[in-house]
């Protein structure tokens, strides 16, 4: 397979992006490649400072502009169309990628794809999935912010969609689904719940388990989780803020009553934080648009490019598309 | 001033409500009285038990029915009309409390106070304000599930209020006011979003700093936070869960690379938690009924109870609902 990656975006970027790409080559099988996509001389310059022969796994492509990260994103894409994520979806949609991978702009890259690649069939509307590390393991939130209204439909959908890739991306036979909601009982939550609900709760195809209040994210009890995409990107922001809130409060209480061991402290404190580093999973895919689009984080390093690559195949291998749009026509989903 | 407790309301009901009224004589002036309502018989049990004469500060008003933590609010309200808690704000309504407090079901406890009290002059729609500990401060969310859908009118609205509960409460002279969403250029967000942030940035009474993000809440940005009740109450859960997961998993790891210091290594986790524990906030205001309706936790303890007195006596000392009066009279947020 070709797997673009956006060489332009990224808080680092290129060279996180460039080194990522030369470490995802020990991924890729004979004939796959990864395409930079980019300003062409600092990232051949880039390459060339690397050991060995590139350009037996990797290419480039020339895109002159960029797109910044606080740029606004729909605007910024029609004034610059020859800017590097613009330039990768184009190719994914013309043939020329078979995935694309952007720790860019993420308001400009879901707008990109969701412009210019179809939906898949049956696919009201597409959504991001992410997998939140938990302490007692994974749990894929869909949506976290490609939109920020839906209905039900939608929302089922999310969960059928997210529940296809968390089977080929984290092993897991049959993922156990469910709603995010603000109180257990099924009566709870709002309009846009209950109606996923009842969709959910009829579909044989789903493993479904019902609403779940937001701290239950934390107590093994789903493997995804569906939720419109404001509270999804809420949820997923103050996960972030407070992991990193309450580690910098526990080590400052443990360093003032146990100043001989802060190393350790600090070691199991990295421990923790690993277990939630984003780099570990490389990335989020953009769920229902024809095609592999993935969102690395903006502050991504070189594993975690690598481990967005990783993503890709999976989610190539695993046919989580294909099964997504036989999941949509077996069940309900795609009705108007 | 007299304050009422619903003494069957809570997990462990009424031995924590007694226990609580019992400690709170201690903030109250000759002539504020508590009076628990709810089965008499179980409650003048327990203050019998306790040492000497409770008369003085104490009355017992007798309430035949309970409803339940899991009961279905609305339904059991009515089927219960002589339940704690519909005693209890029968009893606001008419005069003969001036606050009310219940540790019981919150649903029903709002649904009462909805339909029985009248609303504040200009006020649209009540809104529960919780103040979260954060490790940088407390920051006051409202609403966190009074409502479950809203428009930029009531979104306005909980600002407003809970920027005036903040003052009274927390000693905040001018309250720094923000809006949830999901990113902090003003254009993004939701419609619902954009539309109270215009009514606010245009509010010369309100310090309005904008938008902020979820992770925000931890960096002692602002201290007041508006946000639509779903949003909201899946923020509260959220923070609740992740606190005990996170410090779940970094004394595990702590414990297993430094089995000699578990004590002190719980002794700081511990401190941690009493920052983020509910018992110090006593419990939170529904803001803009024409009364004083406290929710405390289901979990309250003892010291959970007394502080919910105190929050109701800062509330009616602060004048909180005159100056939510006099403040949506005077700014924008009153119109139709």
């Amino acid at each position: 397979m070709r797997v673009g990656i956006d060489a332009m975006g990224g808080d680092q970027a290129p060279a996180p992006q460039v080194q990522g790409a030369l470490a995802a080559r020990e991924l890729l099988g004979a004939e796959d490649r990864i395409v930079l996509v980019g300003r062409e001389e600092p990232i051949r310059r880039l390459l060339d400072d690397a050991d060995g022969d590139w350009s037996e796994r990797i290419e480039i492509r020339h895109a002159p502009d960029v797109i910044g990260m606080d740029d606004p994103p729909v605007e910024t894409l029609r004034a610059r169309p020859g800017s590097s994520v613009a330039v990768m979806i184009e190719m994914h949609r013309d043939g020329e990628l078979d995935a694309c991978i952007s720790a860019g702009n993420t308001g400009a890259f879901v707008a990109a794809a969701q412009m210019r690649l179809r939906r898949l069939r049956g696919v009201h509307r597409p959504g991001i999935a992410i997998i939140t590390p938990t302490y007692r393991g994974p749990v894929a939130v869909c949506d976290v912010g490609a939109n920020v209204n839906c209905r039900p439909k939608h929302l089922y959908q999310y969960a059928v969609m997210a529940s296809e890739y968390v089977k080929a991306v984290a092993g897991i036979a049959e993922p156990r689904v469910a709603l995010l909601s603000i109180g257990e009982e099924d009566a709870k939550g709002n309009e846009l719940v209950r109606g996923a609900h009842e969709m959910l709760r009829d579909d044989p195809h789903i493993h479904f388990v019902g609403n779940v209040e937001s701290r239950d994210l934390f107590g093994g009890v789903c493997d995804v989780l569906a939720c419109e995409g404001f509270v999804g990107n809420v949820v997923l922001k103050l996960m972030e803020g407070m992991a990193e809130s309450v580690i910098e409060a526990i080590l400052s209480e443990l360093s003032a009553s146990m100043p001989d061991q802060v190393t350790m402290i600090r070691a199991a404190a990295g421990e923790i934080l690993a277990k939630y580093d984003f780099n570990e999973y490389g990335g989020a895919p953009l769920l229902g648009v024809a095609g592999i689009c993935i969102i690395a984080h903006g502050a991504s390093n070189e594993r975690g490019i690598m481990n967005a690559v990783r993503v890709a195949g999976n989610f190539a291998t695993g046919g989580v598309n294909e099964r997504i749009v036989e999941l949509l026509a077996a069940g309900q989903g795609t009705a108007p």
